[in-house]
């Protein structure tokens, strides 16, 4: 019988198995905060607009840029899944990587502290959150059992103990709350000072608004999943990219039986975008979400579907025939689904192929 | 459009809307502590055991006790609902009650304090939640919209920010953790230190242990499922008196559209009850439980059951059916729920009549 604290160890640093990605970096502070905490991992940088443009990297990070070019070059065709000018191109990082575990942070993320004012290592707590079991089936009173001085409490199912392998860390912001362009408007200098010091599982069945900002997933358990859609320069909307990408990933991780945690760790969200230009990337989003929610709310995935990559293939199939009424828009992004998997399991043939049971 | 922060306002006191419940108060420290926040109140002290044994209540306090001798003339032949010799003979309280709100808690609990050394008014925080919309179709991140300083997030759809009616606030202990026998027998030393400061909504279509040393509820909305279950004396297990409420709760609270609320506010569990006593009590529970849950993971009630009545009737009819198999003790409790309403309908003639829609 598993008892929580079994799990409870203090992380490997994971050096090796780890990529941070980010989508351009407009700020070099940025990197210079971060540094203590990201120089001991590889970086890759996806940059979003004009390619003539070169991000100055300081001395002492591993890193790699890719630009647009470089995204043509390598995707060809299939390149057309990756959008421009929007931060959503990160995730082409992801499909590049070589590693188990990927963290991707926004340049306007500094490093948080805690209410004692110790700074908080992000990628420490991620790494704890991803290598300690979910529970998605019953939920724990006292959050996530696996943190050290938790556990089950009492009433929770001997038989649900072991969990569910954590497929993906949801980290919060401190400072500017990650509000849509009409809460932002109305309550401008709303800041989130209530630091919660919990982690917890959605449960099995519940959809949450996942964002980028500060985000850590298993590549190995949902990457191809990880897709952030088609936003920027010629699409019709914007600020949905993350959203999209939590929307498939947790009817994914509930059909697999994997988990997502959200909550610790923090980081120190500095400046808040522009509601003006936020509200115009957003107002058609704000309209769909009301269509889209309840479609994913009730996709069944068939048992068939066995891996991410089947189960995302048939996630599209279900969007073009269910949400393109709404508008042209989703048969184009149901389309470069298909086209983002394709590219996926190019670039990385081992893993589909053990993905796709061929191995 | 419903922004959240509509709701958020100073609670009001609730006085003559409110009872405290108390199973037997072994201890009188009890009560001068919470003296200053008890004494406005109202309490409602059912004695679980000899009813010769007199309580010393203290002066200052307005309260009613029920002893033994009391529930069998008040109930007459339908007194064998409630349970003799286990603090679970409380809901007693709940049937007795005449206001929309009830607060329960154990004698072993006390006065908790925020990490800032501020004493937790615990009915305070209980009635704000109460008062408060849950949100249990859609999860937000920072947690509870409702309180100050936070709101719904990017990507929380609008038609839903109207949330629910909350109908229970399931609050937390400090100190020690509400763990079952085994897990006090392997880890006898735990305590719980962590202050998380947050109020969340458990997700509709989950089930968690909801634990009665510290709960408050809206008993117009669903008093009539606080039912705790035949326990104690005669009975083959205790323990499970409140998580049978809670599945229970929670079942009805999904299919009538209302919310749950854990978290916030701390008490502070001072003893741990004895882990030897507690096994005896519990391991038929354990082994009943994993047949229990998907029992309660699978219920589904009939549109028909528009109310907290004969959503528990229907209830009782399924439990008979389905769980009698595992002990014929299911078949008694069946029938103990049926008499609880039949109990609580007499004793709530209007609120019963208003329930069943015959007002």
């Amino acid at each position: 019988m598993a008892t929580a604290t079994s799990y409870v160890t203090s992380p490997p640093p994971l050096k090796n198995e780890l990529d941070i990605v980010i989508p351009t970096i407009r700020n070099l502070d940025f990197l210079e905060m971060w540094r203590p905490f990201f120089e001991p991992y590889h970086l890759i940088i996806v940059q979003d607009g004009d390619p003539t443009k070169t991000i100055k990297v300081p001395p002492g990070f591993d890193y790699e840029l890719y630009n647009r070019n470089d995204i043509n070059k390598l995707l060809g065709p299939r390149a057309s899944c990756i959008s421009f000018k929007d931060s959503a191109c990160r995730c082409f990082g992801y499909m590049v990587s070589k590693k188990k575990y990927i963290f991707t942070i926004d340049d306007d993320c500094f490093v948080a502290s805690e209410p004692s004012g110790k700074k908080i290592n992000a990628l420490e707590q991620h790494i704890k959150n991803l290598l300690c079991p979910s529970t998605p089936y019953f939920f724990n009173t006292l959050y996530d059992p696996f943190r050290e001085g938790a556990d089950y409490v009492r009433g929770y199912p001997f038989s649900l103990r072991e969990g569910a392998p954590t497929a993906v860390s949801h980290g919060l912001w401190l400072n500017i709350p990650d509000y849509d362009a009409p809460t932002q408007l109305v309550k401008p200098l709303e800041r989130n000072t209530r630091y919660v010091d919990a982690v917890l599982t959605i449960p099995k069945g519940t959809l949450f608004p996942m964002c980028g900002m500060n985000l850590a997933f298993d590549r190995d358990l949902i990457g191809p999943a990880m897709y952030f859609g088609l936003m920027g320069d010629g699409q019709p909307i914007g600020r949905y990219d993350d959203m999209w990408a939590g929307w498939c990933c947790k009817v994914i991780c509930d059909h697999l039986g994997l988990g997502i945690k959200t909550g610790l760790p923090y980081i120190y969200h500095s400046k808040a975008s522009n509601p003006f230009v936020n509200l115009r990337k957003e107002y058609k989003g704000i309209f769909w979400q009301e269509d889209i929610i309840p479609f994913f709310q009730n996709v069944v995935l068939p048992k068939e579907c066995t891996t991410v990559q089947k189960c995302y293939i048939e996630l599209s199939k279900q969007v073009k025939e269910k949400l393109s009424k709404i508008d042209p828009y989703f048969d184009k992004l149901a389309d470069a689904m298909v086209t983002w998997i394709e590219a996926w399991d190019d670039l990385n043939p081992v893993g589909a192929s053990k993905a796709n049971g061929k191995a």
